[in-house]
């Protein structure tokens, strides 16, 4: 059987994350439906990065196999057909090698995670950003990132229910950066790595966040990554400002 | 009583635009249902732009007269308090003069209209783009947009509902770039001018489109613009990737 891969893009914010669950609206249970609806017997799909409920995406990755040689192009314009009116878009699909995993073959995740700084609640980006209302300061988080870089035993900002056999991970970017909007500030926290931990990102973020804030020093991040405990951490962030914009291929299988 | 101005956010979408009607969700009578928790008894409100049924903004700009002195900064507060959940945000108020009016005093307005080029639709920007699935050119948009800068009569760009006394303006902005995004392209037309007819900006961005799509030749938007007929526009753009972007003033309330 032909395996395909498909680039997704989701608004977050209807869903109960990625992965199908019983009764429970998920983007996955969506995009197999749109199979279905080519393929009843379709089996089902795997992604790149199994987000949480609210999480959004602009780059998700997920592969299948199908019983026909679908046109990608027309295979992309039919399963768009069919996922209307959730807001759910195949972006790109490709014919992919048997050996193909959109989770397994995958060398790199993208994140971007957006801050809202302003008194002023959102009314255009409502959902899509963490809303802060205590100004916060961008060098002092800056600092507290470079601590984070690199490979290290992650514990720290690690979820407790985390699956991941092992709590180390190599942080190859987290960059933090600012940019005015009226009478207020948007910060994006960038970050790339191979794969993450269960809450990786937004334990990073919701602990930068202290440190933007004033409440913790910035060397306290260090101190919190070498704790090597879960209780070192600071509040994780929630999940609607969380964006994965990304997934790493050796070959881009849609290029 | 003390005058106040009000630089409002707001997602057009739940709205039957910015200018009550009865019977119909407005964002003035938003605005002004969150003014009367506050002082029951204020008048209405006046705004620059009267945005239609779906057109977004980022920099509207409002005034009221007020019986108490408020502190703008608690006033803001207690705007956005009263606001929610509707998706109009307070960014800033600002004590002004009697004689500052919102629209009469308004020296140039700024438009963002989005277009978002792909084959797959929106999920994230939905309601705030106008997605086209056939492929747009920039260069003979950028061209055609040449022709309208400046003081011209716009009768052709203008609805016929209009209800100004002159169809001359000045347009001292029009701005085509591009942007990549995954899989497609995002256009954006930035507009300038002093004030606008009802519906130009939709009807000017329409017909560029036109320009893009390659249907009119550049050379062809002057013709219209010459013509002074509204049968020599081209379609008129759908409001949702419209955003009233800002409001200019001899001295800045919010500065």
């Amino acid at each position: 059987m032909p395996r395909y891969a498909f680039l997704i893009e989701y608004d977050g914010t209807p869903f109960r994350g990625w992965q199908r669950q019983a009764g429970q609206p998920s983007v996955q249970a969506a995009v197999e439906a749109a199979i279905a609806r080519l393929e009843p017997e379709a089996p089902g799909i795997a992604a790149a990065g199994r987000t949480d409920t609210g999480v959004h995406a602009t780059g998700q990755v997920a592969h299948c196999d199908l019983a026909q040689g679908w046109d990608p192009l027309r295979l992309r314009e039919a399963l768009n057909h069919h996922l209307r009116p959730a807001p759910v878009a195949v972006l790109a699909c490709a014919r992919v090698e048997d050996a193909f995993h959109a989770r397994f073959s995958a060398v790199e995740r993208r994140y971007l995670f957006r801050i809202l700084n302003r008194r002023a609640p959102p009314a255009l980006a409502a959902g899509q950003v963490w809303h802060l209302r205590h100004p916060l300061e961008l060098a002092p988080m800056q600092a507290a990132a470079r601590h984070l870089l690199g490979h290290h035993d992650f514990t720290t900002f690690r979820a407790s229910q985390c699956q991941a056999h092992s709590p180390l991970r190599t942080l190859d970017e987290l960059t933090v950066s600012a940019q005015p909007v009226p009478h207020g500030t948007e910060y994006h926290f960038a970050l790339r790595a191979r794969s993450f931990l269960h809450n990786q990102v937004r334990s990073i973020v919701g602990t930068l966040e202290r440190v933007g804030a004033g409440a913790w020093a910035p060397d306290a991040v260090r101190d919190a990554l070498q704790a090597r405990d879960r209780a070192a951490c600071g509040p994780v962030a929630p999940p609607q400002g969380l964006c994965l914009t990304g997934v790493g291929y050796p070959h881009d299988p849609f290029a």
